[in-house]
């Protein structure tokens, strides 16, 4: 096949923004045991443009965690227009992920290793009975002392040793995080819990927010999240909240979309 | 066992509301390639009172259909407490259905015949992208002329023989009904379709939704709808709209209800 000169691709890094229901999926990462979001965007690309390409992610969501807009990056040496990308990969996505926007990065850019704030937000629909029509949610049917729960938050704030809210499985060398906005907002029955910081560890928002109910139930008190901030030693009867409820809303890659981040004040439900 | 006279169970007939998310349900009605509404509440309800009842609905919603508030009535001779209901159904109900409420009825209640107007949304999101994390809806990618689907639905309000908007199975006899309601509100990318009636005709909201689509695409004009309407003749162009976009909204049994739900004016999205 004869090529156009003028058509040469040239190799190039796109940075992509995803929207998932993570639902189905068993979180970013390749997985065995069933379809992974990477994986799936991986096959649509391969479909689209012919190759098997290898993608970046800013983070790794776990299995039934949800994005708004997550950030991933990628090489690629094929002609399409990256402003075409988002509609021509939508028809070999499932309508559980989809192509917010997508656009052309410097070289050196990197989804994961450029991030300079993430923004987490955990939903919890407080309510004796459940609403199958309403949001993405951890359905919790006992009352929650919300000014407990507030406490909880703003012990969490600013920088700690957060050992004692990650997954067994979690392999960060660093520890000591700080997080940069801890905040609850509520709207009638539903409550919404932000968390903003430049990482992550595993599972660090879901026992974040199994501490804060625990906190909202009486189980543990000021003291005693003091003491698994200072020491690491988490109870046996703090729960890891379930994904459902959990979503990432965004990724800050420069100084004034952190500010616009930490800025941001949205109304709840979000998703 | 000895029974307590003062708790003798006496027969009698109670109403419940349901709200459901139908996309891994066959529809209300059992069916035997899946589980169906119906099917799942009898099974609970025989699970918490050990009995087999037959639950009778205010509507029989397809495949894939939502409920926002489902009327239904049994009749019962258990001793349990009305308002303890839906908390204890939830028990052996899955996440994708719930009981908001439960009341003592007349025991000549019938949630179908009584029925004196029942609400139906249909929702659709107009984009070129789809949201995997917004409201259930039809995604519509090509633009839609809105003051031609006004058209189309100023077109179909009041009393028709509406033949020509129902499934070839549709066994209802009489098929002239007045549509004392149907309007579009739109907000962003979210487009509402709300269409009261005292019954509706299986499937008919769905190719209302596809005819008035058709319109807003420049598919058909006022002319045609008009023969639909008159002569029952529905040309192949015109979808079923699918069934994701579809929610009953709710069912009035008086006159109060009929006018609060003629006067209701909720902003999308609902669900």
């Amino acid at each position: 096949m004869q090529e156009n000169s003028t058509d040469q691709p040239t190799p190039r890094r796109l940075k992509l923004t995803l929207q998932y229901d993570g639902t189905e999926f068993q979180g970013w990462q390749f997985q065995p045991n069933g379809p992974s979001v990477q994986q799936t965007l991986e096959e649509a690309l391969e479909k689209l443009l012919g190759q098997r390409l290898r993608v970046h992610s800013a983070g790794r969501t776990d299995s039934g965690v949800h994005a708004l807009a997550m950030p991933v990056h990628f090489d690629v040496d094929h002609p399409i227009p990256t402003a075409n990308l988002p509609v021509a990969l939508a028809k070999f996505l499932p309508v559980s992920i989809s192509v917010l926007s997508a656009e052309d990065v410097a070289p050196d850019f990197h989804a994961r290793h450029d991030a300079i704030l993430r923004w987490y937000r955990y939903q919890i629909h407080l309510s004796p009975l459940r609403l199958p029509l309403g949001p993405r949610a951890w359905h919790v049917y006992r009352p929650l002392d919300l000014g407990a729960m507030e406490q909880g938050l703003a012990l969490a704030r600013g920088e700690h040793d957060f050992s004692g809210f990650r997954s067994s499985q979690c392999q960060a060398r660093r520890t000591r995080l700080k997080i940069e906005q801890a905040r609850l907002t509520r709207d009638g029955e539903l409550i919404a819990l932000d968390f903003k910081c430049r990482s992550f560890l595993q599972h660090m928002v879901r026992f974040l927010v199994g501490s804060v109910v625990a906190m909202g139930h009486g189980q543990i008190d000021r003291a005693r999240l003091l003491r698994i901030l200072e020491h690491g030693d988490r109870p046996e009867l703090i729960l890891c909240a379930p994904p459902q409820g959990l979503c990432l809303m965004g990724v800050a890659y420069n100084d004034a979309a952190r500010q616009g981040m930490l800025a941001a004040d949205p109304t709840p439900p979000s998703f």
